[in-house]
């Protein structure tokens, strides 16, 4: 995978694997079965967010374009300075959608393309307040946009992120102003059929998804010390 | 507000605002009521969310901890890197608890030493694939940091975070090593009573919650050209 093609979380699939093993796993396709169990329980909208490839071509509701819009409102962010901002196009509007479309990398276009939304995020870098630097500015358009996938699993859709875009070329289409930098690219659309993608991005989208443990990233009182607590 | 007292969202409270305004607010105490409608709806677990100056005395179980820790492990990252860690510190381990409290700015101090649980939140800056800058780092800690939140929120916890700590001490204290930067400060814990709180924080708590609306920040074709779809 070359880095412009770079994407979040798509190195995807698992049988899943039932607690009790005596029990077959319903289904063995590494291309549909990308919800895994977790080590501790989580939120249902938070276990069952995952990064497709396949879109399928039914357009997003407007009125759940919107909650998911909302909830990427209401996230927190360093003295309420909410520096985040959203390019949007949808694909009933060809002429909206085929520019943000540009911007994507080649490896991303080639999958983002039937993905009913499109989107590219936005970052205010300085304080609204006094002009210093926002040093949360990205942490906190993350926020939003976790919050925004959440909202989007619970209304049945789906969220891929993507590193890979040309931020000079965004910037240049959008008259993204100095002071502003475009973050990330995010496509979102109902499920399609995995079966349809290209051999290249079926072999992507078979790997497993996987975590580092607790234990490699949890410290307490110094530095790779894993905590007691987990 | 110094500075050095930054906080995500405690500019909080709202009566909340009734669509049938015939029907009065069962409460009017601002200190209190800090849940807002929303323009658009969104999952209970995002809507509920705030950040709150005064924690209870009771100790958060252990199990939720793992389960707040587990959200915030299955969040998206660029290349799946993962960039985030945890420094964790619970006030049933004092030398712990001060050291991490130590860390956070005085005006932060005040409140956050009541929490019954602190932590310091880390990105690693390269990419562990390739050595090169992760311009995600900070991103996709946020993310976790939002899908940690919405965990507690889900399990009756709350989440204050800030920006105000001192980024070099906690980098000396804990060694977090070249590479590495500590992002933001974390307290959680269940809500306590905010008629404790001194005069300054009941006045600080006592500020509406509130947000940019959705025109203000999602566009279509340009940057401030407010998209038709919301």
């Amino acid at each position: 995978m070359r880095a412009s093609e770079s994407t979040w979380i798509t190195i995807n699939a698992i049988a899943i694997l039932k607690s009790d093993m005596t029990q077959a796993p319903t289904s063995s396709d590494s291309l549909v079965d990308k919800v895994v169990e977790t080590q501790y329980p989580i939120e249902p909208t938070l276990q069952n967010r995952w990064s497709p490839l396949a879109f399928s071509d039914q357009l997003v509701e407007p009125e759940k374009l919107r909650s998911v819009l909302e909830a990427a409102r209401w996230a927190a962010s360093s003295f309420n300075e909410q520096p985040w901002s959203f390019i949007i196009a949808t694909r009933d509007n060809p002429t909206e959608f085929d520019r943000l479309l540009g911007c994507l990398a080649e490896g991303n276009q080639e999958w983002a393309k039937s993905a009913p939304v499109l989107m590219i995020s936005v970052a205010k870098l300085n304080f609204e307040r006094n002009g210093t630097e926002n040093r949360h500015a990205f942490h906190d358009v993350g926020a939003a946009e976790a919050n925004l996938a959440i909202q989007a699993t619970a209304l049945g859709l789906y969220v891929h992120q993507m590193a890979g875009f040309d931020v000079q070329k965004a910037k240049e289409l959008y008259s993204i102003p100095e002071g502003y930098e475009p973050v990330d690219a995010v496509a979102l659309g109902y499920l399609g059929d995995p079966h349809s993608l290209s051999d290249r991005l079926q072999e992507r989208l078979s790997a497993p998804r996987s975590r580092k443990p607790l234990k490699e990233f949890v410290f307490t009182g110094s530095w790779q010390q894993s905590s007691d607590l987990i």
